[in-house]
């Protein structure tokens, strides 16, 4: 029972990553650049995109959002409101109401995408820390926020999360003066699951740090491998 | 291969609920009354549970915590230097790193469970707003943590979360000077897809709200099921 078990998850990540691979050579032949971005629920991650992508990005390159949720869409009229091209994608839409995004999913997003108007595609993915890690969509970089009201331990508790992403973007460092929180054990549990990671520290509220995530994605599209 | 998915998840939350159905013959026959407690990552339920069981409960209730998580045990480690019996499960040793608990893993640590000598049995699930609450796992009752750092919207985002369970407790409201936080919206939302929920408000760092939820506790193990 507990190997069919095994088999059977096995056998669905083989499935998601042979999907992922399509839709990474659709991205490719676009030339897109695909930024899979996720966090616990409630980290900001909407937030961050509505203050780094008010204005253009560095560079020139154009982007759009696709926003995965459970249900509504919420985030995407809020991304909307700033001109952002953005797709709502809903899992409790004929995907079981999944906690996370697959490769599968985005693939029956792709038509519904402008896909030769931008440069940057940016996943938001469904708010949690375990699943969505586990499942490519075709993505060229992974990133995540981490908000500091989570507390410390996140990395800790998280690990394959924290380990999947490139990039950690710790935000609402705006609270700190407010919070029992310290910024050096967060960091000390982050290098022992992902020492390499890049981590930016940003409040979407006073804008700070959002600069350095803006060069970060202008950053990104640029190191993206040539039009196919 | 889409009505095969439907009819594997079918057959599995069917399972789930058999084995529910044995662990809470097995609660009520040792007298234990169990609560699935529920929350997005860093919401704040081990500081809760810290805050509400420092102290005997009102009647003297005896508790007791099985403690959910992908890895690691630094919640447990948390609850037990307060001389609280607490178990831990590790969904990431033998049962896959899922993000949730299910009834079969709960059964798995029952030998470790100290049933007779406790009267209520808190459940500490994985921090996750959505597959906690497809699977029962023996419980008398569900509540949830809502931090008011994680917005408004969340009950609009997840509602089959805050649809199954009976009391909402929104924590960290000692932050809300520091938060542009409409208490209202989030209630408006809550309302729309739970308009029973029990809602208490409460710090785990001021302490306020903490002796409504002790309350609660408490009332809940005198409506338990008498022992068989």
């Amino acid at each position: 029972m507990h190997r069919t078990k095994v088999r059977v998850v096995e056998d669905a990540l083989d499935a998601n990553n042979t999907i992922a691979r399509a839709n990474r050579a659709d991205f490719d032949h676009a030339g897109v650049t695909v930024l899979n971005l996720m966090s616990a629920p409630g980290a900001g991650k909407t937030s961050l995109l509505e203050a780094a992508l008010a204005r253009p990005l560095g560079g020139g390159a154009r982007v759009g959002v696709l926003e995965g949720d459970v249900q509504g869409s919420m985030d995407a009229d809020r991304l909307a409101t700033h001109h952002i091209p953005v797709v709502q994608l809903n899992t409790g839409n004929g995907f079981g109401g999944e906690c996370h995004l697959d490769a599968n999913m985005v693939r029956s997003s792709l038509g519904q995408l402008p896909l030769d108007e931008i440069e940057l595609l940016v996943i938001e993915n469904v708010g949690n820390l375990v699943c969505p890690a586990e499942f490519r969509v075709g993505e060229d970089a992974r990133a995540m926020v981490c908000s500091v009201t989570e507390g410390e331990d996140k990395p800790a508790k998280y690990p394959l999360m924290f380990r999947a992403c490139e990039l950690v973007v710790i935000n609402k460092i705006d609270l700190l003066p407010h919070l029992e929180f310290d910024l050096d054990r967060l960091l000390y549990h982050l290098d022992a699951v992902n020492p390499n990671a890049r981590r930016i520290l940003t409040s979407a509220r006073t804008g700070e740090g959002v600069e350095e995530l803006r060069d970060w994605l202008a950053e990104l599209v640029t190191r993206a491998p040539a039009v196919v």
